[in-house]
């Protein structure tokens, strides 16, 4: 894997349907991923061994997180220990987001799809 | 710590000298930071036992990684395995970055400055 790359040059894959698209970056203990949220996007409650770190790029989302709901636009962020169960929901105008998960997640195996424009940055 | 903040509500500090700010949310196996580089603002090539992935959200960075040199805007990368050495400068108008890294940095230890706020996202 190349070590200084533009997302744009990254294939993306659909984790949780066609709502959410994401590219990503591995390194050996941390993946990360600039992940693109449509109109009302759900990524359904779960959880899973690795712990999430992430902001919110554009957009809003809103997170559910061990009880707490928060709607957080450009600059929010969320911290998921490992295991904790998380809920999210992209605002009207859909969101970019990055997130970030230790260790890394070898558990992925989406196929990847076509190579397309990002949502973001723009593109020009 | 709490799980869902915004980073305008962190203070910052300052790593690298005062044209590089900083603002952090620590996990338990990763460390995120917002990190704000005034206009040629430059980190000295340095190493750590931490692996570093980043990406840039405004500005333009160039970055020096194990003999490769490339400047990278919105939306460019880097995957910075554990005691690799690196060097970044920022363009001319400065650069908004996000790095991760794991294990956390605990080693960080900078006196955190006034509130104030972020130059990212926008105040408004």
């Amino acid at each position: 894997m190349a070590n200084l790359t533009d997302i744009a040059d990254l294939p993306p894959f659909d984790p949780w349907g066609e709502g959410v698209r994401a590219r990503k970056v591995q390194g050996e203990r941390v993946t990360l991923a600039v992940v693109e949220l449509a109109s009302g996007a759900v990524v359904p409650e779960h959880r899973h061994v690795h712990e999430q770190l992430g902001i919110c790029i554009r957009g809003l989302v809103r997170v559910a997180l061990d009880g707490e709901v928060r709607e957080l636009g450009p600059g929010g962020t969320w911290r998921i220990l490992s295991n904790r169960p998380h809920e999210v929901v992209a605002g009207a105008d859909g969101a970019i987001v990055i997130d970030v998960f230790s260790p890394i997640r070898d558990d992925w195996a989406y196929q990847l799809l076509e190579p397309q424009p990002p949502a973001w940055p723009s593109q020009g």
